[in-house]
């Protein structure tokens, strides 16, 4: 994203498991409108996901800013960001490269309530384990 | 929703702003996709969701469980739920009535980043005054 400049003034951040600072971020395929996933970011990850071209999220169990695909190439290149009402929640509209979810999914919502379970909807469409470490 | 029982052990709940127990919820119409807004539920909320066939979530500043449309009329009926790969996070899927935003837009995300302030990119469809009482 060029010639942008995030008003900072406009959000509102809030404490997450004792992590302070925080903002939604929503991942949204640019084309299909499709919701990709959800996680937190903060002013910091919102400044490198500006410059990168790339998204940036905060994890509050490794408590530590991460670029989304640093580790599967599944980067997500940010085409526009929406913010919401309140200002505590963004939009990022992406490009997302391969799946997001590390399960091996496009999307890390394939499971929709049935019965008394979850059923997955949606279909692999890469090998978790070719392409993440072993953890 | 009928015949539906929420398997709660699949659940991550967070502590935000001092409350535990919440699960981040994202409101999408049911036909078109759209991102209509995003908030916190817990385990009650879900319940009565399921219980009454409208959104509710739970208010960090207010401490309490409130239903999307109890004063403006514009509930949300729910059509499917679907949940994320750790579980901290699901999807209603809604019709809405009316809009979603205290604002007067369909979306509560009717603002994207341009240069370096927000622009509002979506047209009003009701007036804020005429549908809730004033606060």
């Amino acid at each position: 994203m060029k010639n942008v400049k995030f008003p900072f003034e406009k959000l509102r951040t809030r404490r997450v498991d004792n992590t302070p600072g925080l903002v939604l971020a929503i991942a949204q395929d640019n084309k299909t409108k499709e919701i990709l996933m959800v996680a937190y970011t903060n002013k910091k990850g919102i400044e490198k996901t500006i410059e990168t071209g790339n998204v940036w999220y905060y994890s509050t169990s490794r408590k530590t800013l991460w670029m989304k695909g640093e580790e599967s190439g599944n980067v997500q290149k940010v085409k526009e960001i929406l913010i919401d009402c309140d200002g505590d929640a963004i939009i990022f509209r992406v490009e997302q490269k391969g799946g997001a979810c590390h399960d091996g999914y496009r999307t890390c919502f394939y499971r929709k309530l049935k019965g008394s379970n979850f059923r997955v909807i949606r279909k692999k469409i890469f090998k978790p384990s070719e392409i993440y470490e072993k953890r």
